[in-house]
């Protein structure tokens, strides 16, 4: 499994409020907003945060999980998705969710590390980094 | 406020077990292990996760705070700590530990953003980033 930490997702009960304190208070850019779902920021070069709606976090796990932070590594493909999360799996990590095709487009598996941290496996085809480190993610700008 | 997350740490309660999931499970470089204490691994461009042992980490804080993940910013100077701590409270953040000098050498403070997600606003002299993002902390090598 490469190194590296694609993407940070926090579990917010009230997105609107959330939003507004990166976008708003802090002046963060917004990658991109779905209303009442998800709000990305960029928090890293080649990497992304999203605020994610607690209802959705809770679905896209699969199974209610008791930390609100998941780290998610995207690779490119269903069998790099399988193969990461077996290699997870192998070192020691729980089995959360098997990979399988995401409600948002992609294919995702979750496993847990040993310290209880959630890691998400994602081919995600809306994602992408520029050379610069900037992040993008959904339609085409 | 910079619009980056420099520094990701997790509460771990068997350092050992965690660090060897990610170092040798996994295959990660360690930047800096002290035993007991804290692991770091770089986690993006520009960017490292801590593996902090749990009794360090609740003391860091100054409180018990009931999140298991901080992010951090690192910025140049106590001048600079104050500054944002105070632009994060503005925007609407809750002064969790007012800026002080920092057990480990530097100066920091902490505050709860309104999703309940904790910073850490920090001035560490240990704390570098080469020119290819690469990490470094600690000792000079």
């Amino acid at each position: 499994m490469d190194q590296r930490i694609d993407l940070i997702t926090l579990r917010v009960e009230d997105l609107d409020a959330a939003t507004r304190f990166y976008a708003d208070g802090l002046g963060w850019t917004t990658m991109l907003h779905v209303p009442d779902e998800v709000t990305f920021l960029q928090s890293a070069h080649g990497q992304a945060m999203s605020l994610f709606i607690a209802s959705g976090y809770d679905a896209d796990t699969g199974s209610p999980i008791d930390v609100p932070v998941v780290f998610a590594q995207i690779v490119n493909g269903a069998a790099e998705v399988d193969r990461v999360v077996d290699e997870l799996v192998e070192a020691g990590a729980t089995l959360v969710k098997a990979p399988e095709p995401a409600v948002w487009g992609g294919y995702h598996g979750f496993v847990r590390d040993p310290a209880g941290y959630y890691w998400e496996i994602a081919d995600n085809p809306g994602w992408r980094v520029d050379a610069d480190g900037t992040t993008r993610i959904g339609a085409a700008d």
